[in-house]
């Protein structure tokens, strides 16, 4: 009986091994292998990194940064010798940061380090001065009744939580989105919030806030965590806490600026026509380098399609890097990519984004057809001595830009990383280069680039 | 043979405890027990801590924060029952912060995070725009050829090492306290450095800096570690780098201002003369809350001598705790003590500051007589179960104000704590509450509360 079983099992090895040779030719395979140890062993996507992190930096749509990100994201594809490189204009309004300041005048006169949140009207040069109310999360501040926030300042104390998937975020980030203009619906002049953070940095964290027509706009700032604790620390005391704020940030709707999607491709040796749709984005909030949000995707969409062009033939597919503008401010780039290429979507055959984590690719998921998926799985095989699993639940959508892409039916890789850090750094200042670690950096990248090779080169047809 | 070792390792034991009794009688032992249990399961440290980072916060001298923590410090002695509670009043000169703007302007515009180091001049509201000329550390600076930087501003980029012993600090902030006199000596016109620290925050790190006589005095920053990476890489490229400095700093050496040490004891009920010496700094740079520099040890020092207080009866000699002024701009509450009390520092019977770290305590030092060391094991014995071990080299002296003291030849005690963190946060606006583990603050009171019982219920003279 055991010894069926084993010749069982010895069947079916024997079968996995032949459905292996199904999708992937011997060729590809060794190809693969290559790829993975070239892009181990490269610099490339670190390199890239650093170039964009020290000459251009922050990027904002709309600043210097971001016209200097579009010249330098273009000039460097080139460099790489891309076979197509060109820019698609997207436009928006202007926000201007301006400063904070921000103190507790009472019961105990300390500063507070706060950050506007991202879009967020100012409050005058005069500033505010007011009472606080302190909710301990955004349930809290939806359940105070209408009118008892007239002419005080909501504060809203959540912690986000640490998780490797980063999951924390959903539960923290809707006070940052419609914080503001629930505050306001009660009757608050201000909305402060604990920052969506999981450091212990005094440094705040931006990110877009939304106001509501028919409702006042209210200035919005994030605490850093420290700061937060402090205030909570006052609240303690049961005594009124007496604040003053001013921010002199500008939202100017009627003043336009313009960003771009700068987009390169290596062109498919036998259906150019067939796109494999890499993604990250161009833009970065003001506040850091960019290097973690989304520097680490651009280099590595970058980087990965340079290994596979390195190679003596052009894969059959078009590898096209998308670098999308103004993803921070509401995914204006990649709406106009669905717009613009509206007829062409049906041509891209796969796409795949890199917009969350700080560290090695653990898992890989599919959201493509049944029948592609014992392509996919044969694929996943070769990620495996990269540490990365796949999950076969195959209901992945494409990843922040790309969310708007394969909800038009194009099918979606992803790659889950460690995020158990990203939120340290996350929409703050400390988005800098150190934080990356270069051997994360180039697991990430071989396995993107191989990822890229697997979908250009092998005719599976993921919509099947 | 072997019987016979282990007979005279036996008789050995037997000595040892024979030894044991001879300086802390059974009484005593259980009394340092039954203070360990205390304290260790005393949340009293870090809850003073909490009170002066939440009430308080920041306290330079000179500023209203080191007004409130005189204030703070006195009422908390006497809330704790100490039996006098008193201030000795030290002065100095006002130094303002200010702002400081720094960006590359070329070859890539960057805004740069920099801080004022403590005690700088200003640039003048003008700011300075010059080129940088970069050295790897202290020493190529000091080696650069008179003239050499006339017209410039000089950046140092030497990065601290991080230890357990915290003694990368000693290598790195020379170039704080003297770089901008020695800059200057050769025509610069600044003085920028990589800050003082190990960690990769945006936050740059303070501390004094010191002019020379008959040198001009230049402003004299530090840039946050990122900040300082990023420069560094703008060098890599081998172009000019322009930059732009503004100092708001303001150096009114002609202004007064105050501060104060803050001194309370509990008397000694036998030899209430003979002073057990424990001190912290009371007053912190302006950026943080000063939590762990040096709130820590107010905290600590505060908390253990409550813990004794709260005994039946008093020791027999006095602990006294002394929050000392000024400590960050030179030492002055030190100086001052030593001033006023020279002539009873003969009866100041033995001396320990905590002024590093940010960790459980793993050893413990002395400098005193030869005749005291064998107490002093058998004490340190006590300690064991905390995880602090006996260091024998007998060459103690006081650490930060204390070493004054022990300068005058009162003898010394030092508990060496983890300090691998220490200089991630010390001097930073990061020198927050939450920096600080409660666990490893009940184990650092636990050793000083021993300590100060053991120094002042023996009768050992710590001079012999
Ligand atoms: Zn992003
Ligand atoms: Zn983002
Ligand atoms: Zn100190
Ligand atoms: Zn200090």
């Amino acid at each position: 009986m055991r010894n069926l079983r084993f010749a069982l099992l010895a069947l079916l090895s024997m079968s996995a091994f032949v459905a292996r040779a199904e999708f992937l030719n011997k060729e590809q395979q060794q190809q693969l292998t290559s790829l993975q140890e070239t892009a181990i062993q490269s610099d490339l996507a670190y390199d890239i990194l650093e170039s964009l992190t020290t000459e251009v930096g922050a990027r904002m749509i709309g600043t210097k940064g971001d016209q200097r990100a579009i010249a330098w994201s273009q000039a460097k594809m080139k460099a790489l010798e891309f076979d197509k490189v060109w820019t698609e204009e997207v436009t928006h309004y202007q926000w201007i940061r301006g400063d904070v300041e921000a103190k507790v005048l009472a019961p105990f006169p300390q500063p507070v380090v706060a950050i506007a949140l991202g879009e967020s009207v100012g409050t005058g040069e005069q500033g505010i001065q007011a009472e606080v109310v302190h909710f301990n999360d955004f349930d809290a501040l939806k359940a105070a009744e209408a009118g008892s926030l007239t002419g005080k300042i909501a504060f809203v104390s959540y912690r986000m939580e640490r998780h490797i998937t980063g999951k924390g975020y959903g539960k923290a980030v809707g006070a940052r989105v419609s914080g503001a203009q629930v505050a306001a619906e009660k009757g608050a002049i201000a909305f402060m919030m604990r920052s969506v953070g999981t450091d212990d940095n005094r440094a705040g964290h931006t990110g877009i806030t939304r106001y509501k027509d028919g409702v006042k706009r209210i200035a919005a700032v994030a605490l850093s965590n420290p700061d937060a604790d402090m205030l909570v620390n006052q609240f303690k005391r049961n005594k009124p806490v007496e604040f003053f704020l001013k921010v002199t940030a500008v939202r100017n709707e009627k003043v336009a600026v313009k960003g771009a999607n700068v987009i390169g491709e290596i062109t498919g040796s036998q259906y150019p026509e067939q796109i494999v749709a890499l993604g990250a984005h161009l833009d970065s909030w003001d506040v850091g380098t960019g290097a973690v949000d989304d520097g680490l995707g651009m280099a590595m969409m970058m980087a990965a399609t340079s290994h596979i062009s390195n190679l003596p033939e052009r894969p059959k597919r078009t590898i096209r890097v998308i670098l999308f503008a103004g993803e921070e401010v509401g995914l204006l780039g990649a709406k106009e990519y669905v717009n613009v290429h509206k007829d062409k979507l049906k041509n891209h055959v796969i796409a795949a984004e890199w917009d969350f984590g700080l560290g090695r690719i653990y898992e890989f998921k599919t959201g493509v057809g049944a029948e592609a998926l014992a392509g996919v799985r044969e694929f996943a095989q070769q990620l495996a001595p990269l540490g990365v699993s796949f999950n076969p639940v195959n209901n992945a959508q494409g990843q922040s830009d790309m969310s708007l892409v394969t909800k038009e039916g194009v099918p979606a890789a992803r790659f889950a990383p460690d995020g158990s850090t990203y939120f340290d750094v996350h929409h703050t200042m400390n988005d800098t280069l150190d934080k990356v670690n270069p051997d994360d950096l180039r697991q990430n990248t071989a396995v993107y680039t191989m990822f890229a090779y697997f979908a250009a080169q092998t005719g599976i047809d993921f919509r099947k």
